[in-house]
């Protein structure tokens, strides 16, 4: 009996269509960014912040995914005119054809900035690529510092981690040395900014971050040019 | 061209897995729940206390589910001689096979109570029938009261809804009112118990509704030995 190995051909198709996504946002210098972390770790918290103090020249765009509701949509709209909910209905991850339907809503002409919030869970998003430049992980002081050891995955192919509601560390009993420590065992060199949405603390690094990690998409995007016309 | 459903192959095949669990358990009175929520909700805390606290005539079992490491297992094993962790190696759930096949290690008449604490997710669990008596939900405050509108099927499934984490309820912007009316929209007179491992609130009325359901599951077993007599 022949064997059909289904799993490999649909991740495949999602890369695909990821590669896809991830050259036409290259070749436009946009940067997107894909928030991946458990339910409640503070996703939209932080994108709100972001939105909110992103210098107004810049374009961004938001898509935010859930299983159920536009609650994330409707609170990010104040602070971006563009922003899509992406409901699932049921799926425990986005994927990459759910992206490209969404972005066909806009021209790409006019973002700068594409930020992905996925569906609350730090197992299945890490397994799909989105077209994304990089993955990040939230994590909250309030899960533990053995999730990084628990769900390494996603903690391996994040660029960076952000340690999210610091302003709860006088109440848990959360190690940030070692939760930074399990993260370095299983992604050496991971990048980790210490934030939280409450007392604004970490928020000016993580925005530095930002502003550099675009500043190399239109670098990139500048050599490209070069590059073609040389 | 002809199209096989399997998905529904799938899922049957572990709904018939589950079936016989079902049945073997009941048959020996022993009363099982599957426990779910997001990673770092308090799983691993609330089973340290209910073992800590059970009356010593019973005879609990743990199955504990994580994607990597035993950490959970060995934090368990402390207060019980019966736990056995269950490492997925990347899967989002437990599913009704790796339960039997776990149990074969213990004989079934020697436990009274079986525990399943699910791998740290609030989406894929929902779907897998453990072979469980119940599916209880936990929720920890610092996620947010949206939570049961966003992931609305584990909190139309479970039984039990746990708010844990209440001690932490002056530092965090959570209605705990709120949450409540959200959980029962998605599941009309769902049974709703507050914790805190920290401070032990809520623990006695939640060993008191698990005595409730083991007197209940030997209850129907000397039901069902009268009715087999009869």
């Amino acid at each position: 009996m022949e064997t059909i190995p289904l799993q490999r051909k649909v991740l495949s198709e999602n890369d695909r269509i990821a590669a896809g996504l991830r050259e036409r946002l290259q070749a436009r210098g946009i940067l997107c960014l894909n928030l991946i972390s458990s339910p409640g770790s503070g996703k939209t918290s932080l994108l709100e912040q972001t939105l909110a103090q992103l210098p107004p020249e810049l374009r961004p765009a938001v898509l935010t995914g859930d299983i159920q509701t536009e609650n994330d949509a409707n609170r990010l709209k104040r602070f971006c005119p563009r922003v899509q909910q992406i409901t699932t209905g049921g799926a425990c991850h986005l994927d990459a054809r759910m992206v490209e339907t969404a972005l066909a809503a806009w021209p790409l002409g006019e973002i700068d900035l594409l930020l992905i919030e996925n569906v609350g869970n730090l197992v299945c998003p890490a397994s799909y690529d989105l077209g994304e430049a990089a993955k990040l992980v939230l994590l909250s002081v309030t899960e533990g510092e053995d999730k990084p050891l628990k769900y390494p995955s996603i903690f391996f192919k994040a660029e960076l981690l952000i340690i999210n509601k610091i302003d709860l560390l006088p109440y848990v009993p959360f190690d940030l040395a070692k939760a930074e420590e399990n993260a370095t065992k299983v992604h050496p060199g991971v990048e980790i900014i210490r934030t939280s949405c409450t007392t604004r603390a970490g928020l000016d690094e993580w925005l530095q971050w930002l502003q550099r990690r675009m500043q190399a998409a239109r670098q990139n995007l500048g050599n490209t040019a070069a590059g073609a016309a040389g």
